[in-house]
């Protein structure tokens, strides 16, 4: 029998922690007067008395977690932190419904960005601050999973960005930890250097703080219905835009930029194929866009650049209402939403090393029909790929697409038609956030929904976050045996 | 540099027997006193005369085919086929231009069964026998592709069902071509009796054979625009859901139940999924029409269990307006038409055994998760799979999943709104016929498409009758180089 105890210590101390978080948004209410203060300071002293409960309770020898109990706690992590980070919005005046809180406190904490909330605009500062607090601490949550816990998981060919020494060094934990200090640390500066770059443009103090906490982590909660369309701005535009691909690299980069080294930036192969993806795609926007819609191409551009790299970054603000674009768009922004960015940042979806793995294994399966004795040993980045790497991405792919038809299939059963159940399963489980159409497209949102269908996203923003297999090895009967 | 005599002498061959095809309805016409006789006599004679050109000129050993000569040879018969197969239908009254002319050759010689015929009821009865017969000589062509071709260039994981003892014997085509002819004659004698059945059952003798070979072919082209619907018959509604299925099913498995031999059928894992997934997938259509759309229980049945055969068989008959029966009845018939029959089957999509190859990929991963270590190898039917088996299985269904939104994409370009791009690309790719939305549905047709996007579906076409990797590598420098 696995021993869960450490599972339940780590809990306890995540959620002390985000008690503390909570105590952000109570300062800052109580500063400015606001009543809400009451609703942080209790959902996070409830918060901290169980997470305290938990930690000493079941403390212990944390530092050694097996296979098993590093799933366990994976999968937990998310889902019990959700359950706590959604009892502000059930507090407070804007008294959502449970499922409804516990929707909007997944799509913060998984980085999503589908929203319930109506209103934004006359919401309590408090609660706006909360939206854009879970999105950064997802953030930094799922930026310390790519680096200390997926590759060692061994989830969907994760395993190959393995620290290189990590197998010899039985030092393996303390040098995971500092490195992924150095990445959360950039992770902070960079957010804190889009707030200033957004109040310098023109977003008052509350708006360039918030929204840039939303912007570095690709995560999408805006404080106004119309997201960014609102600010009618096209410095906060570019601004947006460009931190928005920062988002999309993988944030170990930005510690070699940090220390004056800029070749990263070009030799990595994964970067630049995401930069191409996203200047072809808007490229292709553009002119769709100049050519049917009639828009000056300078504006065409911009509208192109911000909502391509919105999807494709799986961010999810939107600067026009693209699901009036007509079926090119439609159909692009569902392809790129599947895209994502590069494997080490905040996005989500499939990503893009794997679509260049998939490409080399199409093309070693063409030389392999010219020869098929042939021995076809396949490259990444300078790295031999092993078969059991090539097996895991194929096996990820897989699930994606099964994912993505059954939660499309379970969507379209509980009564909603095909464009809204295909683009808002496509739209959850790459925790982009929007779908397209007239109930979940960039100009409506997720309010409307049945209970059912938000506990089902709910399940699929979990999903698309945990990269599919860890949340799927809970189902396994041989992680629960002996 | 490759020596192509040989492929243009096959060629020659295969177009002479095409020109010997085109006196059937030549004669029916005659018989009948309708004057497209003429035009079969005539497009039968130019076909004849390059067919015979051909084959003389290139005249040459043709036995022994190489890897290159092979894929051409397979990519060419079915384009080139089809160019003289539209012969007919451009000469004749109904004057199609020729891009509609090719699109409905090639519709009937993929089996694909998406039409741009408006008015079939009132069409010659020469031209509704050469659709038919197109789909006949397809579906024939397919099996014997399947069992003597496919396996031998290793597409997509097809070298799995390589005739056992065809690497030791050093008399492989006579082996081969006895099955292959034992194959046919069993297809033959299934068409045959569907046609006396659906006599049986009211058909009329047009009626009944031309029906009959475009039902055990999977092809689905009907002589009325509303399809089965038209016959308001149930007992031809079941043996067209019996025929299909059997269509659905590899053709080799009842030469050995012409022999007696019942126990393949049950224990053939294929088989078994196949009807697995028909069955639950018609069950949940009934209760889903049930529930929603107050129809009584026992012709929900019907009506799910043909349309569900149809879509899954990738035939493309219809027995009601499907299209109209809301987002989870879309949903299921897009996904149902991606899976298609067994291997060796006239069926076209993915297809059931590697489905059952990437179920068996996601449970070993699961299971290397949970021990690294572990060496997990796959069997299927009896067969170890063979890891390059399982390189091709996975590089097949990540093309088609990359040509499905590939084609979806270039038809939104078109102009096309999502439904349409999206289900047109998938009925077309998986050699199905109708698609959903307005224009391309069950009740709809492909006449109104513009030629750019007719011959799009064209190439979509050939790339899914020849299993994607066998048309992608007539694009592959490798090919042609050397």
């Amino acid at each position: 029998m696995t021993d869960f105890r450490p599972v339940l210590f780590i809990l306890g101390l995540f959620l002390s922690a985000l008690a503390v978080a909570m105590m952000v948004p109570a300062l800052v209410d109580a500063a400015i007067g606001h009543d809400d203060w009451r609703v942080f300071a209790l959902s996070g002293a409830a918060t901290l008395f169980v997470g305290v409960a938990l930690a000493t309770g079941f403390r212990g020898d944390a530092m050694r977690l097996d296979l098993r109990q590093g799933f366990v706690l994976t999968a937990a992590t998310w889902i019990v932190l959700s359950a706590f980070s959604a009892l502000p919005f059930v507090f407070s005046d804007i008294t959502l419904s449970y499922v409804d809180a516990y929707f909007e406190a997944v799509s913060g904490l998984t980085t999503t960005g589908a929203t319930v909330l109506v209103g934004l605009e006359s919401m309590p500062p408090g609660i706006l601050l909360w939206r854009s607090i879970l999105q950064f601490i997802g953030g930094a949550g799922i930026i310390v999973m790519a680096i200390a816990v997926l590759p060692f998981l061994r989830v969907g060919g994760m395993q190959l960005f393995r620290a290189e020494s990590s197998e010899k060094s039985d030092k393996v934990l303390p040098r995971l930890s500092s490195v992924a200090a150095a990445t959360v640390a950039v992770y902070v500066g960079l957010t804190a250097l889009c707030a200033i770059l957004y109040g310098v443009a023109g977003m008052s103090g509350f708006d360039a703080v918030t929204h840039a906490m939303t912007t570095v982590s690709t995560a999408g909660f805006a404080n106004y219905d119309s997201s960014f369309a609102w600010f009618q701005n096209p410095a906060i535009e570019w601004i947006a835009i460009l931190f928005m691909l920062i988002g999309g690299c993988p944030m170990v980069v930005f510690i070699l930029l940090a220390r004056g080294h800029f070749r990263p930036l070009w030799s990595d192969s994964q970067i630049r194929a995401f930069l191409a993806i996203v200047l072809l795609a808007s490229l292709a926007m553009t002119l769709w866009l100049h050519a049917t819609r009639d828009v000056e191409f300078g504006i065409a551009l911009r509208l192109a650049l911000f909502n391509v790299t919105s999807v494709t970054t799986t961010t999810g603000y939107a600067s026009a209402d693209y699901g009036t674009w007509g079926g090119f768009a439609m159909v692009g922004f569902v392809l790129l939403m599947c895209v994502g960015g590069c494997t080490g940042s905040t996005t989500g979806a499939i990503k893009v090393f794997r679509l260049q793995i998939l490409a080399r294994l199409i093309g070693a399966q063409l030389r392999r029909q010219m020869q098929p004795h042939g021995v076809f040993p396949m490259h990444y980045m300078g790295q031999h790929v092993h078969d059991d790497v090539q097996a895991s991405v194929m096996a990820f792919f897989a699930v994606y697409i099964v994912s993505l038809a059954s939660l499309t299939l379970v969507l379209a059963a509980l009564g909603y038609d095909l464009v809204t159940a295909f683009s808002g399963a496509a739209s959850i489980l790459s925790n982009h956030g929007p779908g397209l159409g007239d109930i979940i497209g960039p100009s409506g949102n997720f309010q409307s929904l049945s209970d059912a269908a938000k506990w089902v996203l709910c399940f699929g923003m979990f999903l698309g976050r945990l990269e599919i297999f860890t949340l799927l090895m809970l189902f396994s009967v041989r992680l629960w045996r002996g």
